[in-house]
């Protein structure tokens, strides 16, 4: 077990430095902000990681832990009930203290506490999957803060450079296919000893229907099409309540475009640049995605049905959004205590997507993994693809 | 065909008249109010319904028809996009005129028209199509008008009565039992020649696994103990989302539950009377619903589950709310022009219900309908099935 | 006294009769419906002027009164705290019960035992007195019924007739003369032994600087060049309040006008007419009033001023806006109990409309009554005065 | 003029280093946050004292001038529609850029610009005017930082310090007098040749009734009486929108009062701290001023009588709510163009405010001046005087 707890102990390090890392080339105010509901201020992501694991790992495990600050638990509880009064998500943006620089050193206090901890707890396989737990959290909150850092710099008028590194994420082959698969019974959910959320659980057979799935996502030129089309102006396509989304929000392109001199830009991590066709389209609610697929007479594939292809797509650039909503798996059991409210509760007018993006973590995807957002939100680094 | 002919005029009229009978015991300003957007006056109803014949039927068929007044196409469209402009839903109870002896004025003119045209057109199927459609249209409305005026009475605080003729429809059986039914693959989807609407198209495979469900729904009294364990204010069994709701809207019981010196009485047909422990458990939200099931360790069923052990469950007196949300069936396909709005723009953000209620009218229900609201709606007669 | 109490009964039964002859026209339906807020429904207004004798002087001075209905005072109580729990105002229109004829059976049954009483009564002051404010009070309410009604059917999309009688309300005299009136001490308030407000109380000296002022009120014609002159797009005039007004309810004229044709049309008593240019422009904000006089570069007169020269004015077309807020005079009391709250309370926020306007029912005008809205409101008969 | 040029050189040293110091114990997140609309972010403050400069100074006066950034015109214009669009005032929270630094960057370059100006222009007395214009906004802006930074600091769960200095400004006298003015003709508003508002202007007979005025503001120990006597939930006292705004709001004493340990405490500048019986309450609304008052069977005074009384009175401690809504005086003329919009647009529904308090800073506060806010506003250094 010595080798199970150096790993665990290099993986810990690895995470917690990877936060951090996307962090450093924010200014000091950019931690601060919110925007909007859905986006929370980068020193709070940075603070609620740190508090899971003290609160659910450090304050169980640790004789006579004590706490860096008592009244942190107020203010980096993200929803969790069981573990009391919390400040309004809404509130996350008005709170300038604690300041960045003692999130820091409450994150340094915790990692050393941790260390500690693993050091000594090497052969308690609870304490282990609650480390993982808290270590998948944190990997969760990473995409977190790269599509919050997004949103704060995005929606600023002077539109900031997050970096100079250009993620090239275009589609390599130009041409759409679709794969055909045959109907019958089909297995999904996680398999494996590898870790994975409650959701994922536990694996059953599906009856599908034959239906064909595209290889590649949508992209940028395609997506253009049905903008100029109209198709923002044109009620045929959308779901009763995503066309008064359209209207009520005044939505006319996916979010970060902008016409600039009668072209179409979007704001990147290195400012508002032109759209390139090739890559995949993205930042797109589940209401465009399902519009897009109706104006192309297709559809979106369900969840079942993009796990059971999975290994002939081309996947991991964009979250992509499924026509399945957010449900148990047959059989779901939640965890007892305040780990039991990690994803049952949200199981409820929210729709799933599946794959990964390009501000995934390293080794944070798998063809089981169940992502969820609602029909509305467009903040995710979310595309689409394809069935019929 | 003369007969089809004379079995649909029957139909016709029957039906027509079914919709005004519901209203007979109303006074004239009941047909107006709209306390809630959910709920529209039953003018409207009257209205819409025969607006819904004139448009769809009489234009297309009747040559040189004559609106009864060109203005009611605005007033009476309810949610078609294809067909213009039409005033907010919420303002459908701003509207005195026309008035209801108007609106009867109205409905005369149109049956008159559709007799003609119903002695006439006896040998074009799509026309008895639509002429079906229409009065299936009606019947859905029929239960929106029982269920709209239940509303509207039961938030009077004179409480006024409706009928004093009482529905009995408590449970006779005492006990509650579970069915088990084996893993496997089973068909689900409407079958046979007789009417459906599009969304329960077509018949197609699931693979379900075993499961146990009950024969019986879940009366006042069992539901009771939720209320008395304090539930309302427990969030460990609600949805987040569900939590929230409970919250804001201070819900501490089902719709029309009053406690009048110390004891819980609900609004009925005859005014505030004690709760009937027998009977099913009614007005009851898709959150209560699914936090009930919690709470006795179990699950709602699945509307594959719902349909496959349908033969052999007590049902038809509440809707019951079953844990799968609305989404289209594999090859779902919207019909085109205006009618292809009728169901497929709403399959997102609902969950379906199965089974019909006491005010579903006679001859509206079968195995596989699938109705759907929003997950906090509690003003139809819903209830609950449990499933484990 | 006898004189008194016949003259009263003559009054009483004069002025309960009026309220029922502005409804006579109404189709039952309109009794029911409240647009918006500001607007009562019609069957409310003749409850509530009715509640208000039953309240303050059938129980005060009925020995053994037995109320009509005791769960009126929940319905009919406008907003006297002092008298318990009633609808929120919102609701109203929400009520289909008690119905119109329940009303009209309840104003005669109060009818009668205020004949009783008032034929008995006939030596007690204080008694008068609340019989004088009652019959004030109902008078207050035929403006507001004129109002109401005029909103229910002006916002109707079938834009019902009300009455054939045209009220030629055109300023007789085409020219705009101004009349100048010295600095010096003045005096208002009401003065002489007949009826008043409190709020009009007491008489008191004020100084004012000196000032011109119009004889006639701003024409259609006149404020027609104000919105052709694009000022409804242009912040310059506007309050930084109005503005925002202007902005988020899309106002771009007076409250009625239409544009069919592109001509400029309103709808009156008489259905929807082409603009009289010669009419007071009517239903007007306070603030379109204020922008129209900094547009002219004028002002609105003050209170004070309107009340020292309205001798030599022409008025009672239009409620006047004012530039003055609604405060209290030196020296205002409050009534004790819950006639209190008949003006005090609502002495913050709102501007004072002087004069009297073509739905002010007869003798119920004075040069020292002093009407009160919020700056935001268009529905009343209001116009405007200028000042410089 | 040499002195002239020397003496507002020194002035507006002084004062933009003064706007500095004010932050100066502030963390740079401090800066940032936006926790209500009516709090901006102390950078934004800073960045629009200096937008101020630049725009109406060295945009009009220096030639060739060249903006810091051409994008600040947008990010610090706060409410000037001559001067284009900006950014909704909701927003200036969500904006991490311009940073803190960038900010004082900005202020080192405007001041320098400003000195060059300063040094050349010393014949042209427009120029000073707006220059002396720009130093009193820059000191009105002094007093909303601290306003806001109390609000920043004292509605974080952390309750953090602002300084260590403690300010006296309990009542040195303890006994409430009142001095008695006779009626007459009395004159306000600005005289002299110093500095003051467009709305202070021009000086004017008024006529006042006889009256009294307290000496002395009413402390937090008289204040408790009212709060204790139940004040707070009895609507006898309070105006009808106050009423709903206690409701609404669960409003239960003044802002940053809080109950620890069945005591009042209130945040201050050195964090949660029992309340100094002797210390003029503070942070009161006009709602509750003005209950306050009337509970003591007393009212607010006018701003007419508070600046015909000042003399003999002690003031400076808190801003005063007056019974005076804010108006314009008799003869009143907005200056023309951008400049125009800092006064008249707001004169509608607020109240006037007399005095200063102990965050405006110094040489700002004269007897004419009319300070003014909405009544439900509690974020202000505003207490209660008395007057009968």
């Amino acid at each position: 077990m010595v080798n199970k707890s150096t790993e665990i102990i290099a993986r810990y390090q690895a995470i917690r430095a990877h936060s951090e890392k996307i962090c450093v080339s924010l200014e000091l105010e950019d931690y601060v902000v919110q925007p909007i509901a859905d986006v929370s201020p980068p020193k709070w992501h940075l603070g609620h990681t740190t508090w899971f694991f003290e609160t659910f790992i450090l304050k169980a495990y640790q004789p006579n832990y004590k706490d860096f600050d008592s009244r942190y638990n107020y203010v980096f509880n993200s929803y969790y009930e069981n573990l009391g009064a919390r400040i309004l998500r809404t509130d996350r943006g008005n709170l300038s203290r604690p300041s960045v620089s003692q999130i820091y050193l409450y994150r340094r206090y915790v990692d050393e506490q941790m260390m500690i901890l693993l050091q000594q707890n090497n052969e308690n396989q609870d304490f282990f999957n609650l480390v993982e737990l808290g270590l998948q959290h944190e990997q969760q909150h990473q995409e977190l803060l790269a599509t919050d850092i997004k949103f704060i710099l995005g929606h600023n008028p002077l539109f900031p450079y997050y970096t100079d590194e250009h993620v090239n994420d275009s589609r390599s082959d130009d041409s759409q296919e679709f794969i055909f698969l045959n109907e019958g019974i089909y297995e999904i959910g996680h398999q494996g000893r590898g870790f994975c959320f409650d959701n994922e659980l536990g694996r059953h057979k599906v009856y599908l229907q034959q239906f064909e799935i595209a290889t590649q996502l949508v992209t940028n030129a395609e997506y253009l099409e049905f903008v100029d089309s109209g198709a923002y102006t044109d009620f045929r396509h959308w779901h009763a309540e995503g066309w008064d989304w359209v209207k009520r929000n005044l939505i006319s392109a996916p979010l970060y475009w902008h016409q600039v001199d009668a072209q179409w830009h979007s704001y990147t991590s290195s400012g508002l640049n032109k759209i390139i066709g090739t890559d995949p389209v993205c930042h797109i609610s589940y209401y465009e995605a399902s519009a897009y697929a109706s104006w192309k007479g297709m559809r979106l594939p369900t969840e079942a049905e993009w796990e059971v292809a999975i290994e002939k797509l081309s996947w991991g650039l964009r979250w992509e959004w499924t026509g399945s909503a957010y449900l148990p798996y047959p059989g779901f059991k939640r965890a007892t205590g305040a780990i039991g409210e990690y994803n049952g509760k949200f199981m409820v007018n929210q729709m799933v997507l599946r794959g990964a993006s390009v501000a995934t973590p390293p080794g944070h995807s798998r063809a089981s993994y169940r992502n969820f957002f609602h029909p509305h939100q467009q903040w995710q680094f979310s595309g689409i693809r394809l069935a019929r």
